[in-house]
């Protein structure tokens, strides 16, 4: 297997020291690196001044073969990275006209006046080969330098610290110039995506399968608001791609029988995505009737491009009023049980399908926290429901007292209970 | 003024570097620490192997008087931590009767059978100051240890990795003996939240103020999504705390002429809480009619406890039978204009305030992209407008071809037109 490939992550920001911003970036490129193969040995972050800057970079060629910096560009950073490293290099900087025109035709797509500030943009060290960042005004930059008395090659590349500018410079343009560049080892990913069942119990489920794994095969749990993702790696060199393939869907063959009820999805499938695919297949339209989650479930569903093939609408009823006025929910039933109600529920989500014209709708109400809570209702009582043509299911989730996490957590469960409707509903079509 | 505290805070963990967890305690660390009034120079996150923790203390010795280290304890780690430490300072392992009876009561109270491995737990090395984790198993440890020629004192803290272990401990132990230990200068930060104007253009503004700042007030630009936070930070010794408050009131009075129309709040505030003030404040319930936001702006509002104080609901239309069912949006309107037009997105605005009995409603109807643009309409063409008891408004944004951006984009500006709204709305209330 070829010899691993060292990197470092430097940030750059004082935001990021001081601990006023959350600093994504740096897992974020190096769970992608080590995708790749490539280890990342440091992680730096340092503050936007140039001698901290300098000595960060002296540190780090002197154990990384790749030195991935971010942050420090854009006028009101002044540039520091990019001065900066026209001092570490020892290099003046050079205006680039592909950047120039880049930045140019940005603003004047927003019909935005450009100024000084933002031509000085397109300047760059001189020995920068210039990435193209179709994403922002910060260019993208690679150099390769030799370090040391032994003349080691490494490569420095400088991104922007925008989180949406970075990864789609890292996606698009970097990762493919990485694997070029670098000589590394091949890693294959399979993903298992369960919903509705604990790490734990998951874990004991398939202990046997687990400990049975070859050495170069490993499995990571990743837990994330009431979905499980086990994602199984395998290493080997550029000539076992086909075997790895064909070992890891071995394995997938033989741990579903154990969890096949939990999975609902492969690699980069999502709950909205697979109930999408499965209202599509059927020729059916999809609707939701909010009232805890308050809208996230629909947002969650209209975050995928081209939903408008499968999703109508939802109506978030916040107000008991428009439970009333638009789901048709009987004040007798809101007077009788209240809204967080196996009653309140159905109802809504039968409302839904004829105030939506959909065919198949999810409901929720619940109380969400931290306050509204009451003894025989306490915060973390939500009420699901799904109405299909021919039946409305319900279901009582009892959870935590947090908000965000009792939102995201019914989204799951709830998404989940419609994708269950939907392979149970090859009888109807719209 | 006092001189500044210079502060490392060290990460040890493979899983870290490997980007396999979120490193939540660099972040949390450094944020005490700034409130303390000491300064966060580096972060470092290495792996759990000795020459590379001993590197890491050697590089941080010589920029920092306080080095705090994280993670590296407990017997899956094989205490790394607390051996290179010994490597490090030259000591031996001394085992600590305290921090033995600690760990012996801990698996007594769980009725666990206690092992050789666990017993070790309570080995120190021998210069180390023990700081009780009654959280958990693994010892905090506190070092004063000279270094260099000039043997400067420096600090170092050792901590578990565990979040609410060392969170537990930094609160309870570490944190009240760092403000005795070293004379730390107060640092207050004001906060300043602008939307709808992009970060160099706020920075041509502001540019003279900037520069008249006195180099005890920092100014850092904090871009994100449509806003741009501008954070003031003084820094002075313990008795300056007055001065310090009155001169950052000072500078943002001085500033607000030159950027009001785009401040819509300081601090903790987001536009979503600006806006359910105002709410509150005039009497009015708040509701949305969503198409290319997609029920992602009334999942906003619904993030906060409350928000049924003065959130009606919404009407995500996400199909044109929506627009029209629901919404009372003329079908001649959406066949002559079409859905993404002002004639459409006004009708969707005011239909909002009667469906849901709303006094004020913002609508949304655009190309959020990446397919469905066409040469005049194209991806990023968006139209929302804000209906209230006398007028309803309406603006045009030409938006990016990202989807995500274009819906939180969406989602700033919007909300930003009902925050205008509602200051111009001292004459109506319900």
């Amino acid at each position: 297997m070829t010899e691993m490939v060292r990197a470092e992550v430097i940030t750059i920001g004082d935001e990021i020291l001081f601990g006023q911003i959350t600093d994504t970036n740096t897992q974020w490129i190096s769970t992608e690196l080590t995708n790749l193969g490539i280890r990342t040995v440091r992680k730096t972050s340092v503050g936007d001044g140039a001698p901290a800057i300098l000595e960060a970079l002296q540190e780090a060629h002197n154990r990384a073969d790749l030195i991935i910096i971010t942050g420090g560009l854009g006028p009101t950073k002044d540039d520091i990275t990019k001065k900066t490293l026209c001092t570490y290099f020892g290099v003046g900087m050079v205006r680039n006209e592909v950047a120039l025109e880049l930045v140019t035709s940005f603003f004047v797509k927003r019909g935005r006046e450009m100024t000084d500030l933002n031509r000085t943009q397109a300047d760059l060290p001189a020995n920068a080969e210039y990435i193209q960042n179709d994403w922002g005004t910060a260019p993208g930059m690679w150099f390769e330098h030799q370090v040391g008395n032994n003349g080691r090659s490494v490569v420095y590349v400088s991104l922007p610290g925008v989180p949406f500018e970075m990864k789609s410079l890292m996606k698009n343009r970097i990762l493919p110039k990485l694997q070029e560049r670098f000589e590394t080892p091949i890693i294959k990913h399979k993903m298992i995506r369960t919903v509705g069942i604990g790490e734990s119990f998951l874990a004991e489920r398939i202990e046997a399968w687990e400990d049975a794994l070859p050495p170069h095969i490993r499995l990571a749990y990743l837990p994330h608001f009431g979905q499980v993702r086990l994602r199984l790696t395998a290493t080997g060199s550029a000539t076992d791609t086909a075997r790895l393939d064909r070992e890891l869907a071995e394995q997938v063959d033989k741990v579903m029988p154990l969890i096949g009820e939990y999975v609902f999805g492969f690699d980069t499938d999502e709950l909205e995505t697979v109930v999408g695919r499965l209202l599509v297949e059927r020729g059916l339209m999809f609707g939701t009737a909010e009232s805890c989650t308050g809208g996230y479930i629909a947002a969650q569903i209209t975050k995928t491009p081209g939903s408008s093939a499968y999703f109508q609408g939802s109506i978030v009823s916040y107000a008991n009023a428009v439970k009333v006025g638009q789901l048709g929910v009987d004040p007798a039933t809101l007077a009788e049980h209240g809204a967080v109600s196996e009653q309140t529920v159905r109802q809504m989500a039968e409302g839904a399908r004829r105030a939506l014209g959909a065919d198949i709708t999810l409901a929720t109400s619940g109380i969400a926290g931290p306050d509204g809570g009451t003894p025989d209702k306490p915060v973390g009582t939500i009420w699901i429901a799904c109405a299909t043509p021919d039946r409305t299911v319900t279901r009582l989730l009892r959870l935590g007292q947090y908000r965000d996490q009792n939102i995201q957590l019914t989204t799951a469960y709830g998404l989940n209970m419609v994708r269950e409707q939907l392979l149970a509903s090859s009888t109807y079509t719209s």
